[in-house]
């Protein structure tokens, strides 16, 4: 499982307070704390940068990835609604330091995004976040989902970008207000991972749980499922204890852990299951 | 999901300490706090009382069956590796408390199981717990597993046990030695669930887990992938309330809980997510 760790989030309201006071060491630690965990997971990961703010948005995503690369060399995810943030983003990242991989975090079908991102990616080899919604929104079909997905798979081909850089987003939406459970993005799950192999199936988990309680319950349900189904790259907490041994177990459970030595070893390096 | 609560069972240390000291209270205590959890999962469940113990066993399993019975009106799993001591658990049952419902824990087909087993519930409506296995133990394979399968299944109809009073349990084995993870059991799972929809698919969940650290990681994630593949019995602890929780998540994700009431209901109930 590719982890993309989400802690350095505006949103999250700790580090959009951080954020607001420029405070250094709380971006250093929780880049340190999630590039230690990645380092254990065997696929590797990225640690996410979004700056979230109104206003100046690059400026203050530029002090958060200066202060990322201060204690890691963990590739980074370059994430912002505006596409041509995280054009600027990267490209920042690839002339002061060199970083030949990255995320660009993300693209859809809305507007001239393919067409602002993929040109630029056409030169680079990072990886991009595709999620499938249009300028209708996101659809409320799986055959729909699947058009947009078979949209974005034609300009990537276009412009050059190799399947195993995408990561697809199929928009897991709140659980609580379904009528099928998972069955809709399960259904698209099953269509990439059928055509397109190498293509990683990804998705911030922790939508799925929008407005329900004991919400890390339904979140390790989900991420179980869906690797499942496919999933092999998600949005998460790296530092949730129990969704990381949950992953590992789920490999070892699907047979892609040998003797279960990596569940093991990373319980050793206190991945999980060690700190209460 | 049927839940059979395992905690009254003389090979957990603590339990079988307190049926050695003649410990009623603490029978009580874990049968009626058990009852509490069954109550709230709309498919019910049963009480199990193993007694666990090498010598007058059926009078053992009868002091525990009377602490059961003054507490819960919980159906009961009378469990014994020695099927006439089921046998004669069921019948007291029946006899002493009128008891109609319950679960006859288990045969399988070793020996002369089903044929001292199948005459005595061919007379009433109990269920029964079938193990996968039978004089040359336990099948390496999922196709030698389903054969196992299909003799108890037609045993079971010549002596006119409907098959939704059938439990299988597949005999889960440990994942830290398995070369495929669970890739067998499943198939025997999908086998079963396709040919006999009403038949109930069962095991013993914490069995996966032996050997491992951080087994309740191990057997949150197995219930999970064994419930997608058509697991709806489980011999698990119901006061787990993490693995309580994701039962009832998984039930929502796999769309069998419209709005999550069932889920939100349970946590309301405090069957998860309350107590720490």
């Amino acid at each position: 499982m590719i982890i993309i760790a989400e802690k350095l989030n505006g949103s999250i309201p700790s580090c959009g307070k951080a954020i607001a006071e420029r405070d250094a060491n709380y971006i250093r630690d929780f880049a340190k704390k999630q590039a230690d965990v990645i380092d254990g997971v065997e696929a590797g990961g990225f640690i996410d940068v979004c700056a979230s703010v109104k206003e100046n948005e690059f400026e203050t995503m530029k002090w958060m990835l200066d202060l990322v690369k201060e204690v890691t060399d963990c590739p980074i995810s370059v994430d912002s609604p505006d596409v041509r943030v995280c054009v600027q983003g990267m490209q920042y990242l690839e002339e002061k330091y060199g970083d030949k991989k990255g995320l660009f975090n993300s693209v859809s079908g809305e507007g001239d995004k393919f067409d602002v991102a993929f040109p630029v990616l056409a030169k680079n080899n990072w990886d991009v976040m595709i999620l499938l919604c249009d300028d209708t929104g996101i659809p409320k079909t799986a055959a729909k989902r699947i058009e947009v997905f078979e949209t974005a798979m034609a300009k990537a081909k276009q412009y050059g970008i190799a399947e195993n850089r995408i990561h697809i987003d199929p928009l897991v939406e709140m659980l609580c207000t379904s009528e099928d459970g998972i069955a809709m993005v399960v259904e698209v799950m099953t269509h990439i991972k059928k055509n397109y192999p190498k293509v990683h199936i990804s998705g911030a988990v922790s939508n799925i749980s929008f407005n329900l309680p004991a919400r890390k319950i339904v979140n390790i349900a989900f991420t179980v499922l869906a690797m499942n189904a496919g999933m092999d790259s998600a949005v998460l907490d790296p530092l949730n204890q129990d969704l990381m041994g949950v992953i590992f177990a789920t490999e070892a459970l699907l047979g892609r852990d040998d003797m279960c030595m990596e569940y093991i070893g990373a319980y050793r390096q206190g991945i999980f299951g060690q700190k209460k």
